[in-house]
């Protein structure tokens, strides 16, 4: 018997094998595929990879059992392991080394794989099960007793260790292997997708993989770069969609490429390039910066000064080729125009789609450049104007696995609804257009730094106190001139509507009230003779003018919020519910939105204000959730397909029902909940 | 119930559901998945499609039974159904048309898809049952109550029609999708690859789909132009392997890849080129050829000529978005060579291969232009020097199956020996080198018009006679300046030797006599003043120079030979038995080897002369069964890992037996069966 040598075997999986001595447990528990939680990586401080030793089992062996087959027990175990604990025989997995044969067992708290929180923006529990993950196996040489070919060896090892069967291999990756098997000394890493393909192979021991998660707004984009193997958020990059200079919304992009030959490549074309940028950099950002320094005397090339990386912390140096799964989610059309498939029926009646399904399709066969033989999954479209990013909703908030009825209204520049409980799900969208995302509006912008994100205008006097992005301090804790606001984004113009409704500025229909004017930011524009209200004064802005609200503005607010509102309604309608019981708010607005504020605009029907709640970016969430739990994307189909699309503008009293929620919510039953919000005389007004 | 629709039962497969009345029942059986064999193209004229046809049978349906559910016998169906059968109930399927509900029986002989005779140059038995199938659906059009997706629309029909359950689909067929259905009226032909995914679409009702198997050898490439449905070889087209340029053999192509940065991608670009204009020729074939005709005044542009296609007969007029499916066979090295794959250790001892299983990839993936979804097959290898092509040998000629014992002998620039029964398989390699092959002899050349492909020396005389690749008469019969000899291919080379030999002008040695020889044929050369033996004067040439075999040209034949004598004796010795019962012939030579000659020239062990026979391209006879029915994938990857590679080179007395083996056959126990074919001097010379 090999004296380096030692045969283990955890429970319960009953994973086994053979491994080196003196590695730790928590090293030997990853080569035989029975993964130990190890939070912390290793570094003793986190006490989840306790586990029970139990030796003296392997009497089949001639195990001496005199003899410790662990290494000494380490102070650092005394933080996380009772009396009791140790002299039942647990060990940190971390800490303990193996010295000799062994059984190992694993208790349910120290599983990996197990429900963790991931640590992403908003916490949504996702079961740690990713379509992509790593094994490491050790392979024989070949020889002329064995001469079998270099695929064959790592699939026996992947067999054997990991029960994997059937494997599959891409060309791509099957040209990378003879290298790397040779490379890495016959110790490879496989990264294999769904348990069906390997599409990677690297030298040596790898622990992590990393995806990312890819919401495509008809806006905006932003992609969630994400640890496979930890779940952890490690950053999160977005841009504008570029497609939007061929029209703001989807109708205008369906029209430009049914008007010109070959706009479905060009927009879809731009879209690629735009995710490229966004992997570009999420990878950058896991390299140290560079600074200048003057170079060397002997140091070639034409410059005096050359860019060297700043080191310091640890960076993880990270390759696009790192990036071995991306999962997207978004609206039918911007599905379409993503994968070239033909958009020109989802935007006209029945709205078909070309598919609802998911896909997986190889990466370079979109042109993303990441890891070449990986897959893109494309979240499932539930209908021609309810597409993969509702779906991603769906699977992040599961409301079919609530007894509540709950209302989910995702705010984009398509308003996209669902509605019901475990027992119905019903969706519908609305074309609420892109002014509640702050585009259209005279002074409307993205949410980056300037942009006015809060408002708040006092009542009595109709000053206006706000804050704006990159900087903390409200503006009545501020000098005027430190504000530098540029416009106003979506959670600023949420907030706009009901606060100029609350303090009376503007009445229930949306028109500048003509009396009770209580400032001088009230005002006619000196050119067009318009009534217009003065948010922040040119001093306090970096545009060098003053930054107002028209009553245009105010009108392209209330048409969106209206489409919302009645849509809402006529779903609560179609389910025959008197009321909702919970309203939750996802959309570009983040985790800012604020709950009253919507409730006193009216963008949907009354509700308990502790019922509501905002949940962020719940498409991306749904994204990430695919990313890092392969179930999800089962569910995804499922739900796709479960979920009653309503096509609200043939409802009869659609027309009706719109022309009424353009209104802002006042005194009637529909509207219980408002009393404490909004004083008496203008809801009654 | 609908009058326009009729209700139709196939049996025994069972097959049902409804059809437009009036369609043929043949066309009834397509639509519903029972295929009836229809060799001629439903032209009335095979007979091939008699059904009988079971009226009255719907009960549960309410029919009618006095009146008729078929339409009227027809004249044409007189001639293939007799009084009795037609009392019985027998019809024409093409010719009696659907008038009602019908149950009908389809008897065995009339199905599609049982064993049928391929009409390919080598009749082989091949079950039909291709990779690809084409499906025909009519779909409903979408529609306020039903506003599914184009995908989900025909899977639903084709799961209802043909039973194909969760299918996917190739992203570049997804884009065909929407537009093939509109413009199809919602009725389309899919093909489906594996009854796992969509990988074309197109508008109404395809009959046909198409495929090539391809055998690319080291030295040339033969691609099998084969339809899918009928199974029929449409046409054979070849060209040099154009790697030849970077060396002739194996070896050479592998040292070329180690000693030049970016050769391998270069070896690979310039195969693939070649089975792109390969594909390009046997697509060209379908079309008429085209003439140059005299312009009519008004027609533009600069040249007095047009081209114009001659017309006549019917072609088929194919694209190469036609060709649906590739198989490909060939030796390890071309394999790796192909798809990039390292080949350098396929080089080196134990010479394992980078893979031995069979590959699926995507022809859009290895830059072969025919459907952009479909995939090409590459067949398994068995071992380093054993490759794709041998397992095509194998799984066309099944030795597996077989209580004698087999021999199987592909001839290449490598030779390839297989040897064994149904208990148990062998295999090896030689390496022959080119000269088999026409290479790297003095007047050698490839299988061509002009080449010498028979040769007879008169023993007595010393005279030649010989026959040309392009004419039928033999030198003997024909005007000397008629003959246009240009070289010595493969099949007259195997002449060559044993005719030297039987007419005494080499000895058993292979040197040429110095005593008896018999004409002025035998010569010096004038210049090096070396022997060499005319073969063809002059006169007989079109390239004004004697023909010649020189004595450096036996050594390479005796060479080549030696290595394959060698390599079968051992394996024989392996095998632990005496003799074997049959001996097969593959290779380049096609169906031109003569067993006799073989034989006496020494290319493997003693054997009954009538057990000797050639198998011709068995290689691409392979790669033609893998790709009429994909069964025989499952069987080449059982089989490449179920025969036992020996490496001879490695045998102990393999020197010995290389040299011994040099020798032309002569008077030993080893060669009983020599006696009656070469005179009784020379063997006991």
């Amino acid at each position: 018997m090999d004296d380096k040598i030692a045969k283990i075997i955890f429970q319960p999986s009953g994973r086994r094998g053979e491994v080196s001595k003196d590695i730790t447990i928590i090293e030997a528990s990853r080569k035989l595929g029975a993964d130990i939680e190890a939070l912390c990586g290793e570094k003793k401080v986190c006490g989840k990879c306790k586990v029970r030793i139990e030796e003296g089992y392997f009497e089949k062996y001639g195990v001496d059992s005199k003899k410790s087959h662990v290494s000494e027990w380490q102070e650092e175990e005394e933080k996380f392991i009772n009396d009791a604990d140790r002299e039942a025989g647990f060990r940190l997995g971390c800490v303990a080394k193996v010295h000799g044969d062994l059984l190992v067992f694993v208790p349910e708290e120290s599983r990996a794989g197990k429900q963790v929180v991931s640590k992403a923006a908003r916490d949504i529990h996702i079961e740690h099960n990713p379509a992509v993950k790593l094994y490491y196996v050790e392979v024989e040489k070949p020889s002329f007793e064995e001469p079998t070919g270099d695929f064959e060896r790592i699939c026996a090892e992947l067999e054997k260790q990991y029960g994997l069967k059937d494997l599959k291999i891409d060309i791509q990756t099957l040209r990378q292997l003879p290298g790397a098997l040779r490379k890495g000394d016959w110790k490879v890493t496989a990264s294999v997708w769904m348990d069906q393909e390997v599409i990677r192979v690297q030298p040596g021991q790898q622990e992590t993989s990393y995806g990312l998660a890819i919401d495509i707004g008809t806006t905006t984009v932003a992609a969630y770069f994400c640890s496979l193997s930890t779940m952890e958020v490690l950053d999160t990059v977005s841009m504008m969609n570029p497609q939007c200079k061929y029209g703001e919304d989807v109708m205008s992009r369906i029209t430009y490429h049914m008007m010109n030959e070959g706009g479905l490549e060009t927009m879809s074309a731009d879209i690629i390039e735009a995710l490229n940028t966004l992997i570009e950099q999420a990878v950058a950002g896991t390299h140290p910066p560079r600074k200048k320094v003057k170079k060397k005397k002997g140091e070639e090339g034409p410059d005096e000064f050359i860019e060297v990386p700043e080191e310091g912390k640890t960076y993880l140096r990270l390759s696009k080729e790192d990036i071995e799964d991306i999962t997207i989610g978004c609206n039918t059309a911007m599905h379409h125009i993503l994968l070239q498939l033909d958009p020109e029926h989802v935007g006209m009646a029945p709205f078909p789609p070309v598919i609802h399904h998911s896909l997986n399709i190889r990466a370079r066969d979109l042109g993303i450049n990441i890891n070449p033989s990986s897959y893109v999954f494309v979240l499932p479209n539930e209908a021609g104007f309810v597409g993969a990013d509702n779906v991603g909703v769906l699977i992040a908030e599961e409301p079919y696995n609530k007894e509540e009825i709950e209302l989910i209204i995702d705010i984009g520049t398509n308003g996209e609804l669902v509605l019901g409980n475990k027992d119905k799900l019903i969706s519908s969208s609305c074309a609420t257009g892109p002014a509640l995302e702050g585009a259209q509006l005279a002074y409307g912008m993205r949410a980056a730094p300037g942009a006015m994100e809060r408002i708040k205008i006092d009542p009595e006097t109709h000053e206006v106190d706000y804050k704006v992005i990159g900087r903390d301090a409200w503006r009545s804790f501020s000098e005027p001139k430190d504000m530098k606001a540029k416009g106003i984004c979506g959670s600023g113009i949420l907030d706009l509507l009901a606060e100029l409704y609350k303090a009376g500025i503007v009445a229930k229909s949306g028109v500048f009230n003509k009396k009770g004017q209580k400032s001088e930011r009230f005002r006619k524009n000196a050119d067009t003779g318009r009534p217009e209200f003065v948010l922040a004064w040119a001093e306090e802005t970096s545009i060098d003018k003053d930054i107002v609200v028209t009553q245009k503005d105010v009108r392209q607010i209330q048409l969106a919020k209206g489409a919302l509102y009645a849509g809402c309604k006529l779903m609560v309608q179609r389910m025959g519910i008197d009321k909702v019981d919970k309203v939750k708010i996802a959309g570009a607005f983040g985790t800012h939105v604020d709950r009253e504020k919507a409730l006193i605009m009216g963008l949907f029907p009354d509700c308990e204000i502790e019922k509501i709640t905002s949940v962020g970016t719940a498409a991306g969430d749904g994204c990430r959730a695919a990313l890092l739990n392969r179930e999800k994307r089962v569910e995804a189909n499922w739900v796709s397909r479960n979920v009653e699309y309503i096509e609200l503008t043939v409802e009869p009293n659609f027309q009706q029902e719109f022309m009424e929620a353009m209104q802002l919510p006042h005194m009637t039953d529909e509207f219980p909940h408002l009393k404490d919000l909004v004083p008496e005389d203008i809801l009654n007004q």
